[in-house]
């Protein structure tokens, strides 16, 4: 991979002999680029492109190259990497479209080029690539012709787009240090790239555009190591596209693609953006402040006003306003009239104007936040008028000696305003200062700071292993797998095998078994349609519950018998599940297999809020007590499952542990694809399955 | 009010001696920014300041100015006010802070300030205030130095604080037209304001920046009115709880609830902005683009991952992806290989490159996207390269012809890159043209413009009259006036009064009663204590349900006769209040009179998830038919409400006819202070209110 960006010498296959203006000529633009490196133009209608020797076929070349660029129609790209094959060529930048981003001859060619590639030990990027950017080297493979930047930054990108190479300016922070660009990624993807970058010693920050995702346990395997070194970024849109797959379970249908991703990003540490401006803003503060140590913000503003906002902004990024430092008001109203008073955010303003020194009533304010060791990050927003009678104000040297002074270097974000363009590059020339373009933003950015200290300090959970009756399971398992299902009283036993608390329940296989089985039960109890022929019950009216007595019981089932032959006379009820009746709040758990992630554990509301309000947690497997009690309290009902107003919580540790036990499910039956408990009864003394069903 | 925008000439009483760097010379600042007017600077220790001759007194003022601008220190305000007077100034700012915003000393002299002012028919700005900018006639009246830009926009600012005029650049789209600082407001507030700004042929878009309100009623129907004409965006921050607090001891103002301030936003047609980023891009698109009349967005983007951004936009703001045009894909497509291929985003980067006009073909998509029907705003996504190799792209031109060429002035908004800075002014020349910072930000521009389309076009309600029986009311009425409140039988009794379906239900004034009263129902029956002592019957062991027959019923009022002596020995059970149990949807329906606006009418989910999930919507009384339906569709729980996947929905016209009804209460018995209806119960025939509570 290191040579695919830092080549000392390059072949060109394709180069147009236009030159100027609308030629897209990728000599002439690495030319302007200002590489260093060896330049070989292969085309062989012409013997000189922008002063540089022509070859007709890379085959002609005097050296073996490091780099071949082939940028000719599709038909011909096949004979051109045969070329370069012959010719000793290990690396090539494919970066004509029409492949597998177009149509199925585009596809089948894909594949042959990925056929000779392997067969060959060459390695590919692209087709459909803008290639690489490496402004460490002055090196681009890009047609488009784009200013070399002076100043750029540690941050190395991957993505799907060579556009992100292109609008460097306009996505990211002071232009990419690296950048690499998969495109239809047939040969060197996100993982190969991610796993050169994680190495890179001038890359401290990994910015990733994706679309969609291959060999997605490696990426997050990867990924979880490398965020416990370098934050990693993820901008990866298609949200509202995704999830649009058929789902047959209800956790299915509840965790949709984007919903897994969220997940993965959670378990690996990634921090996952969510617009432009967004990414733009992550990448600043990260590369700017780095990491927040905790939620807590002090803040000095020159207007109240200002501050209210910053009040909104906290709780819209989940940061918090820090209470005022003790003895800070004291230094900051010494001589001043009693009607001034202080909080946080400090409004500054009749501090510094009564006072008589604005400037120093800021430093003062900022240190003293900076210095706070109940403080992790300060927010300074201010005016820098740029105007001979406001010179004296002086911020720039104000904040130099904030940071000098208070010995750390705490995040430190800034909304400057007024006359602010000469003033950026000053304040954020001082350490762990970054600049913002208003207020929300600054505090947004202090947020990802926040972020990326607790993804490097987040949990990474370990399977707990329960004991299990491997004897029992086996036969049970190996029904489910024929069937590809297993529904009702088979799928919890199953459910039981694994120690999750099921219902007292029984098959009445006729009326006549229905006194024998209810006879060892407590009424109320609750009677239901099974077999497979009855997958969505309700609709055949073949529930019914409050049941109170033997009487009631047999009225039921004569009740669904009627109906099910109402709706299907030929249809015969052949057994009927008899169940206590538990009255409890009632929840949604299950699992999911991502054909690319592997298992994901849901939790969250059931009943017939489950789909509107979409109150679910999910977790990648394993979940452990720490992530599964993590799962509960960010559920939006979490207030109720704890008691809310002197009413008694739920049994949140039996909740748990069956979170762990679902885990652990998943990770014995691995080819289990969807699994629903619907409802699990949650009262305050047990948390109880009720009915499931598993897909194979 | 115009006066204070434009006045003829300026006294200003407190300007310091000293000018120049950190002087906050008001004089200067005056002076500086290019004002024609004639300016008296009064100061008694000097005679000259920046050239100006001074007087030791208003007194002395060879003329009555048109304005007075005080800045001195608070103890000294009040004299120099009565000098005014004295003078005959009819007009007069006050720069001085620490009144309202301070203390209880600064309250009362603000006092005494607004009634000498309203004594003397002379109208106060602020105190704690900025004052006014005036950029069509060089007028300011800041104490900060700020350069009078040369170009500004139509937009014209009311704001609770100054810093909106000095980070005039940070805050809105080429500079404030005109700007009030209300400050305190002790006289000329927000209704005042924005009177003359709705009437002022200068102001074509109003920004309203507000921490608290007064006059909250005026202001919602003059805001109503100016709507209609010229956009109306409010900035309101203090959303957060901590905000809220933070807006107590800023300047002296209130918040309202937040809630109450979005559904007066709502009625009045006014687009509420959430942050500066949003104040300054919607802004932006109403300036540039004006309205939109649909939410059918076509896209033309230089690659495909733009598109899919855009994408995940539409669904954030509201917009949707227009289908494409007919007959668009054969133009576009015509002579270019079969594996292109063309949907909505237009990815036209391979069409353009292939086909060997960029340009040419990102200027047909574009002008058949702004004559489509079926289309209303088009996005366009464009490197502007400006590099010598890529001249011939001449993207501006290729905009303003596909503008002349769709003969219409649909919004066009543009995210350009690569170069820009170059380019934004030249765009948004041609006419309907804006350009935002990213895509996202692009797709939240044109769904202002849409939302300006929606609020002009909006639902005016008027408040249906029902027959109510007044004979019966009074005497309920009064009763619940001089108790400040009806609970259960007696609220039902007057919710019944109104037309608004109430459960079955009668008292029984002890055991014997049980019967008699039962005998009319149909069970199963509900059984609740009931009377003033008892607000939070469950607390009291108060409720029994699943009541079956008589002697279930005798059972329940033993038992609520033990709760309750088992809590309180000495409380005797009076009374208890036999209801049939209706099984439904619980709902809850409310009113809440708030301080500023009236009544609110509030509806949504009921039951245990009323809290957690707060899915309630809010309308300003009158709530007529039309609004009601949009109250209830705006629900989460409305697909629930309608009826899903062949469930039975709800009776959904007779609770709009419920709302219409309790809006006629509400303005009927308009001190009401609260009333709760929980909860309404609905089944598929019929909405019933099942308990109620009414405050006065």
């Amino acid at each position: 991979m290191q040579k695919f960006l830092d080549p000392a010498s390059v072949a060109l296959i394709g180069v147009p002999r236009n030159t100027g203006n609308g030629s897209f000529n990728n000599a002439e633009t690495l030319l302007r680029y200002g590489f260093e490196g060896k330049i070989f133009p292969v085309n062989p209608n012409t013997s000189e492109i922008c002063g540089l020797k022509t070859y007709p076929s890379i085959a002609n070349v005097p050296e073996a190259v490091d780099l071949a660029v082939i940028s000719v129609g599709r038909e011909r790209v096949i004979p051109m990497l045969d070329q370069c094959i012959s010719a000793g060529v290990r690396r090539v930048v494919i970066i004509t479209q029409g492949f597998a981003d177009a149509d199925e001859k585009g596809k089948k060619l894909q594949e042959e080029i990925q056929r000779r590639a392997k067969a060959n030990g060459v390695r590919i990027l692209g087709p459909n690539t803008m290639g690489v950017l490496n402004n460490f080297r002055k090196f681009t493979t890009s047609f488009v012709d784009v200013v070399r930047p002076e100043i750029f930054s540690p941050v190395s990108l991957i993505a799907q787009t060579g556009l992100f190479q292109v609008a460097s300016q306009d996505m990211t922070y002071k232009h990419w240090g690296k950048a690499i660009d998969i495109g239809n990624g047939c040969d060197i993807d996100v993982v190969d790239s991610l796993t050169y970058l994680a190495a890179d010693p001038e890359t401290k920050i990994i910015v990733l555009h994706m679309e969609g995702i291959k060999r997605g346990l490696d990426f997050m395997k990867l990924a979880s190591r490398v965020t416990l070194n370098k934050p990693v970024i993820v901008f990866k849109p298609g949200r509202s596209q995704a999830g649009a797959k058929a789902a047959l379970s209800h956790t299915g249908s509840l965790v949709g693609e984007d919903h897994v991703f969220d997940a993965v990003c959670q378990r690996a540490g990634i921090i996952r953006v969510r617009s432009s401006a967004e990414l733009k803003d992550a990448i600043r503060a990260l590369v700017q402040m780095g990491g927040m140590e905790g939620p807590r913000l002090g803040v000095v503003t020159a207007s109240g006003a200002w501050g209210i906002m910053t009040a909104d902004a906290c709780e819209d990024y989940g940061l918090e306003l820090a209470k005022l430092p003790d003895g800070l008001a004291d230094k900051l109203l010494t001589g001043l009239p009693d009607w001034i008073s202080v909080s946080n955010p400090i409004d500054i303003w009749p501090i510094g104007m009564i006072g008589g020194n604005y400037t120093r009533s800021f430093g003062t304010a900022l240190t003293e936040l900076l210095r706070s060791q109940d403080i992790d990050g300060v927010l300074g927003i201010l005016p820098v008028p740029d105007s001979p009678l406001h010179r004296n104000l002086n911020m720039v040297d104000c904040i130099k000696d904030a940071r000098n002074n208070s010995g750390n270097m705490k995040p430190l974000a800034l909304w400057p305003y007024l006359d602010v363009s000469s003033f950026i590059d000053k304040f954020e020339s001082v350490p762990g200062v970054a600049c913002f373009d208003t207020v929300e933003q600054a505090v947004k950015g202090l947020s990802f700071c926040y972020r990326n200290h607790q993804a490097k300090k987040r949990n990474i959970p370990l399977q707990r292993k329960f004991p299990i009756d491997l004897e029992k399971l086996r036969p049970l398992a190996e029904k489910g797998r024929s069937q590809k299902l297993l529904v009702g009283d088979e799928a919890l036993m199953l459910l039981d095998l694994f120690g999750i608390p099921v219902v007292r329940s029984g098959i009445a296989r006729g009326r006549k078994e229905l006194e024998n089985i209810a006879s060892s039960m407590t009424y109320p109890l609750v009677l239901k349609l099974t077999g497979a022929a009855f997958l969505h019950k309700t609709e055949w009216g073949g529930v019914v519950t409050g049941i109170r007595d033997l009487k009631d019981l047999q009225r039921a089932f004569d009740r669904i018998v009627h109906n099910v032959s109402t709706r299907q006379p030929d249809v015969k009820v052949e057994s009927v599940l008899v169940q206590e009746h538990i009255h409890g709040h009632e929840l949604l758990l299950g699992l999911k297999r991502d054909h690319e992630f592997g298992h994901v554990v849901a939790c969250g509301l059931g009943g017939i809020y489950t789909e509107v309000f979409k109150d679910i947690s999910r977790a990648i497997v394993p979940v452990d007590q720490e992530e599964a009690d993590g799962m509960l309290a960010s559920l939006k009902i979490a207030p109720i499952l704890k008691g809310l107003r002197g009413e008694a919580g739920i049994d949140w540790k039996g909740l748990v542990e069956i979170l762990e036990r679902l885990s652990f499910l998943a990770s014995t039956l691995s080819d289990i694809s969807e699994l629903d408990i619907n409802p699990v009864i949650a009262t305050s003394n047990k948390c109880i399955a009720v009915d499931a069903r598993i897909l194979w």
